[in-house]
């Protein structure tokens, strides 16, 4: 289950606090700030207050990936934003880009796989960004957005291999550890009684986040293990695309193909690979990954619906699932974190999985 | 039974600034203070970004009443507290009491309709509070809330004719103008290319609000145009219980009968009447109130899931449906903010409500 310890790679750049850091200077005004919203059953252990969803799906495009895209595009040189840049993705990265183009005034083309949800599309041609669709093989994209930047001189941005994209996903990590400082020091008058009280030292922390790419679980470890070495940081996957889950078992990049992967509907873990730099960040910071099954992944955005008032697409509804299915393991007594990566789920999509978790849950539609 | 027009009756207690903001500091590490999340339609006018939704369906309890039940609750003497509470709700507030109660170790006992939403039923009962359900009548449950407190010797928590609960619904307004006072100071570097710089004066203000008994608009009305006169506060109300928007076209309260409100699905707002307090401040302080049909609140509740990745019950649709329905008159030509009061719906109807609104918009289910 643990990766072989040992030192980096010399040739994968790393990305640094203080990398993270900077990303959220750039970010302020841009990216929300996400609340933790308090997630219990409160019928099971009366509000369970040390639960928290860090909603990303709150962000304006609906997903996290806007942080990353905005670090990326505004670190561009004049010359590069004046010829426009390609990028690659499922769906929120190219939301990302497209936004964050937006914002910049800079030219976007974007490649994305013809199964991606209709709203995802949408959402990008909303903001004006022009797109290409490849099959739906996460190498193909990437390998058509480095012919179209060499064709046209554009500057390539890709969706999570890259140290900008995972400084700026790591502001997810900064922000949650702020923000539970915060509450440390606060009043707190409104803990349950019962509750340990919150002084003096932190209490134990442990992130669950979902993995596709690896850009987002690997800011978090860098930006949260730095501040707080004590926390522990968790991945998720679904069962049917669990490549990182066995790319961390045998201590190496993993490639599942993507026909393989296209049967899962978390469309955004549909990643056939780890991107090299997250992994070179994620094999020597993160703390385990757990897998979950499709109708965990429904039952979780049902839950969320209910028991946070968020539309949480099936990617983001990992970690959630991850909590009601590997509780025992993941709680590690203090606070526990899910990163919500996004929202962005078309509507009958939304309806039918909500429809099959009722299902699935006796008596939990009454 | 009905107030004359005018200048505030003597009789009728006024809430001041003074009193939101001393409630604002009792919340503190209750109340989530809820983000201003960007709402618009990229497709129609690039981003929109000067709409806002302030999403009191992020509150633990998935409701803005938490705010006026904690205020009111954290006032009582000792041997108030002692004793117990008794109240009365259609839902939400009935959250409110069971939750602050619990927080603050007092026994609640809540008179709810018995057609109230099986969610909301169970939220009070997660919290341990007693309920006794009355006929769907929010007068025969105030009745019979007077005559448990008098039996019991319980102190009587209403709903929404209350000071306290008023100025603690007020943090609502409260947050508005700061957040964004917040959004002017800040540099702002996100905004939309061609969108007018935040410099100088604060741009014009409208907040859209939904009213049931009163409560939340009044206490907005009194924070927000205590710090920002020029703001304007805007009711709305279903066609199906429109007794507010009567009332502030004769000048007095109408009370509409329970079995014809019965007939919204947005059960948060089918109280027969505004109560005395909150009336005696909007009489004199909100601008208007516009109304919205049954399937206007559908299409919202699927606006608000697509586009802003919030699920948020029939009531809590009221202020998205206004700004769909009229927004040439609510348009001011600055900042708008459609106050998102809810999100307990049950999961059934939820999906009963986004369905037949996919029908209703011509290819908007894609």
């Amino acid at each position: 289950v643990l990766p072989s310890p040992g030192p980096r790679s010399d040739d994968v750049p790393e990305v640094t606090l203080a990398d993270v850091r900077a990303a959220a200077d750039r970010l302020r005004g841009v990216a929300l700030r996400t609340p933790l919203l308090p997630f219990g059953d409160p019928s099971r252990d009366r509000g369970d207050p040390s639960t928290w969803l860090k909603p990303e799906s709150l962000q304006p495009i609906g997903a996290f990936k806007i942080r990353g895209a905005y670090n990326a595009l505004s670190q561009l040189s004049p010359e590069e934003r004046a010829a426009g840049v390609v990028s690659h993705s499922s769906g929120n990265h190219a939301q990302g880009i497209a936004r964050a183009a937006r914002l910049l005034g800079i030219r976007a083309l974007i490649v994305m796989p013809d199964d991606a949800p209709a709203i995802k599309v949408a959402g990008v041609r909303a903001d004006g960004a022009e797109i290409e669709f490849v099959s739906s093989d996460n190498e193909a994209r990437v390998v058509r957005a480095h012919e179209i930047a060499e064709r046209d001189g554009l500057a390539l941005v890709p969706s999570f291999d890259d140290t900008r994209i995972v400084a700026g996903q790591g502001t997810v990590g900064l922000e949650i550890v702020e923000q539970l400082a915060e509450l440390e020091g606060s009043a707190a008058p409104a803990r349950v009684p019962g509750e340990p009280a919150r002084a003096g030292h932190p209490r134990a922390l442990t992130i669950v986040v979902p993995i596709g790419g690896g850009g987002l679980s690997a800011g978090i470890c860098i930006a949260a293990k730095s501040i707080r070495p004590d926390a522990r940081v968790v991945g998720v996957e679904p069962e049917l695309a669990a490549d990182a889950a066995e790319s961390l078992r045998v201590g190496r990049i993993v490639r599942w193909a993507p026909e393989r992967t296209a049967a899962t509907i978390a469309d955004g873990a549909r990643t056939s690979a780890l991107g090299r730099i997250p992994w070179a960040h994620l094999q020597r910071l993160l703390d385990g990954i757990v897998t979950v099954s499709e109708d965990d992944i429904r039952m979780a955005m049902l839950a969320a619906a209910t028991r946070a008032r968020i539309v949480v697409e099936p990617t983001g509804a990992l970690a959630i699932a991850a909590w009601s299915r590997h509780r025992a393991t993941l709680s590690g007594g203090g606070d526990v974190v899910l990163v919500v990566s996004g929202g962005n789920v078309d509507p009958a999509a939304y309806r039918r999985s909500l429809s099959e978790a009722a299902a699935l849950s006796s008596g939990g539609d009454a």
